[in-house]
């Protein structure tokens, strides 16, 4: 396996192509953004730690029969994926109230829904990734209606898995995005791109305390220390 | 039918209680309002024509089979409608991209995207009427699953059936608000407060020029000479 060319620059992630068709390299790095960038700065050893939180987790989705874009953690700050085709959506599951959708909706940070919420969002920078309806999202061309069912469905299917998960570590996931690519090779979409306190918040179960990305966020200090408590604990839930 | 204590005082429209239950007297006034009573002013005789074109709307949708809130005309600026409960919750539909869409999705005015649009909105004028999606709006007890069902599909039907007449009229209809109520005496979710040019965008089908509350919010002048085009061209349709 020889690494190649860049295929994606991203803020905290680098992605080369490799000598093998439809494979890529993932490069966690150790810059953190928030607030669509306004935000940013160096975390000595996050990327490690978020690279071997999103392969847990991909693994672990995995084994559970979901399909998804890894293939194999390499080193610490390199993991092996399947190469997609990027669409630009994600989708924002939320168990528990918190960040946006408290202000948007006026909602008290913490209470949890009557409901699963699903938020379904389109993933363009310039426009501020914004709230899409499900009929935008096929108008816009993202997805057809099939596929648009297909990531409902997925993504509950994830949701069910990682809270269990999550029960099982003592941890509550309060929310989390999926982002979902097109096999390069099958054309079916598939979840892709990362799932770490980067990508989700993850509160102690026990006590709320806060170990994701609004540390960075909000200022709380301790944020790799607090990634490397979800990992511990993710490790501990899967092995038992 | 005697009029009795306000019901329900809104800027554009007035509702009054009635001394039969379950019955309640609207009042259209010369009202016109935009950009969330940001811009506002008086209109000799809008009243009375959106009071028409709102009848003669919810009159042609009961016709086919739309439960509406709608009984009868009573006088140029009165109808008489069922005593609904109000649901904080509106649908828009979009056959054609113009209005926020435009700016939010990038997307051209004017064009035709290649499916219908839906988009649900929280009726909440503190936070701004906010796009909502549908498990929010289950989660904010705005509706229940199966409500929402309902509600989409009679929004469908709604479409196809206004569209239709539209068609005959030689009316492009843009895209328009629905509003749903609950029934007081059964509970059940019907089509209620009003269809107009000032909730719906209505262009000439052969000119595309604007026929509804654009020309207020754009200062495109002759407001109420436009809304009764679109009231003779809906009648003229009708008869046909």
């Amino acid at each position: 396996m020889t690494q190649g060319e860049i295929y994606y620059e991203g803020n905290e992630k680098t992605v080369y192509l490799t000598d093998e068709k439809n494979v890529v390299l993932f490069h966690f790095k150790d810059v953190v953004t928030a607030f669509h960038n306004v935000k940013t700065t160096r975390l000595a050893n996050k990327g490690v730690v978020c690279n071997k939180i999103s392969a847990l987790l991909m693994n672990f989705l995995q084994q559970n029969g979901v399909e998804t874009h890894f293939l194999k953690l390499l080193s610490d700050r390199e993991q092996l994926c399947k190469k997609i085709e990027i669409v630009p959506l994600f989708i924002v599951v939320r168990n528990y109230v918190a960040g946006s959708l408290a202000k948007r909706l006026d909602l008290e940070v913490g209470s949890k829904p009557s409901c699963t919420i699903y938020n379904l969002h389109y993933n363009n920078d310039l426009l501020g990734d914004p709230l899409i309806s499900d009929t935008e999202a096929v108008a816009l061309g993202l997805v057809n209606e099939e596929e648009l069912g297909h990531v409902y469905a997925e993504t509950s299917r994830v949701n069910r898995l990682l809270t269990g998960l999550c029960d099982k570590a003592g941890l509550k996931l309060v929310d989390f995005k999926l982002e979902f690519g097109r096999d390069a090779s099958t054309g079916k979409l598939i979840v892709s791109d990362e799932i770490s306190p980067d990508t989700s918040r993850f509160w102690d179960a026990a006590t709320d305390e806060i170990l994701d990305k609004d540390r960075f966020r909000h200022d709380l200090g301790y944020i790799v220390a607090h990634y490397e408590t979800v990992l511990n604990k993710l490790e501990a839930a899967v092995a038992a």
